[in-house]
């Protein structure tokens, strides 16, 4: 039975993955990494110059990004079979494949799909990783939540009326996959009455990074992967009241 | 002015902290750390052989952590005057002292409340961490979070209502500040219907390490930090309607 180790990559910058993942790519024979067709991709960008002489690569290509609705039963066959191709490949393999995954595997990470189909017929380790968000709150240079701040996730995907409820109850809030959603976060945004406070990060943790503040961003220069951020404020002991 | 580098320590197995951390701690000669007085202290703990001999540790002892209510003004000036009193010991030491901080130090760190009072004092450089919910949702052994799940981060400190609430409108959960909150959590996940699906984690990636069904643990041996999880159940490929 093969042993797949999924490892997981962190924000971007090499010297933010763990010791034992760090380890676990640089010995591996066997490398898999998910990208766009026709691009390097980011997992493997972020692990030049650490393979063993030798590794043999896989390039798991996604067979659609954008070109195709996200929510569209058509996008949905296609990973679906993409997914299925290669747990199968994988399953069929012998030895150790490690996976590169960046941020955290378990967080909204494409491995999952493999992950699920692959239960059963490999052994599987997955190392956790800095989440691409805990990178960004870091290099926007503040604290983000404190004493008992509500914290929640979004993905810009979803609908805007869901987005506005949720960014008034939250104190911290990190929105994932903004690029061609950012004006739609930008208006929950507003609408929630969190506009002002809101930081997008870009490239956080890696060459080319950009910390700016939202209502000063052109909604046209948002990369996918860029994180709006708004920082909580909750309870602190100088706060006496 | 003293140089400042907070190192996160990730959730509790010293290898999943980052090869950036690693290098700071391993090479530091002046070493920082909180913990309850007369305990050896979670961070401590961590690093346990790994630092250089005849480094000089500061152990910065909270003068209270249970025995006030956290929301009473008395434990919080005792712990304002505690964070003001360490601010100033270390801008007045000289080199560099790392401070060592479980998890992220910007994600409910006791850090931040140095961190506050050093700017402008101390030339400060963060190390984010993993995440110590992180940490507990791979060793839970399955997927957190998928497609446009909706994510939520909540104290177990906050009231019943509040916390039902967010249970009822989030996909993912999870519920950090545990301990003695743990009756009113689960009477919370019970009424946001979500019980049956929680998991206890205590001592995640850290050894002694358990994970249970929170409807089949006993609230009378729940540690502080166990922090209690309920994945997501998102979009996948696969579900094509």
């Amino acid at each position: 039975m093969v042993r797949i180790v999924c490892a997981g990559l962190g924000p971007g910058d090499p010297e933010l993955i763990s010791v034992k993942s760090d380890r676990a790519i640089r010995r591996a024979s066997q490398v898999a990494y998910f990208r766009k067709r026709g691009r390097t991709g980011q997992a493997r960008t972020i692990v030049e110059g650490m393979l063993a002489a030798g590794a043999t690569e896989y390039a798991m290509e996604y067979p659609v990004t954008t070109e195709l609705p996200f929510d569209s039963p058509a996008y949905a066959a296609l990973l679906a079979a993409f997914y299925d191709d290669w747990a199968n490949r994988l399953a069929a393999m012998s030895g150790e494949v490690v996976v590169l995954c960046e941020g955290d595997p378990f967080f909204y990470g494409s491995f999952m799909h493999l992950y699920v189909r692959l239960l059963g017929r490999a052994e599987i380790e997955v190392i956790p990783g800095i989440t691409g968000m805990t990178g960004c709150w870091n290099v926007a240079g503040q604290p983000f939540t404190w004493g008992d701040d509500v914290t929640t996730v979004l993905m810009g995907t979803l609908d805007e009326a869901k987005l506005v409820r949720h960014m008034r109850e939250a104190d911290a809030l990190a929105i994932m996959k903004t690029g061609r959603n950012l004006p739609r976060v930008r208006r929950a945004l507003a609408a929630a009455g969190r506009l002002e406070d809101a930081w997008l990060v870009e490239r956080g943790t890696m060459p080319g990074q950009r910390i700016a503040r939202l209502a000063e961003v052109d909604d046209a220069a948002c990369p996918y992967f860029a994180i709006v951020l708004v920082h909580g404020r909750g309870r602190r002991p100088e706060a006496v009241e």
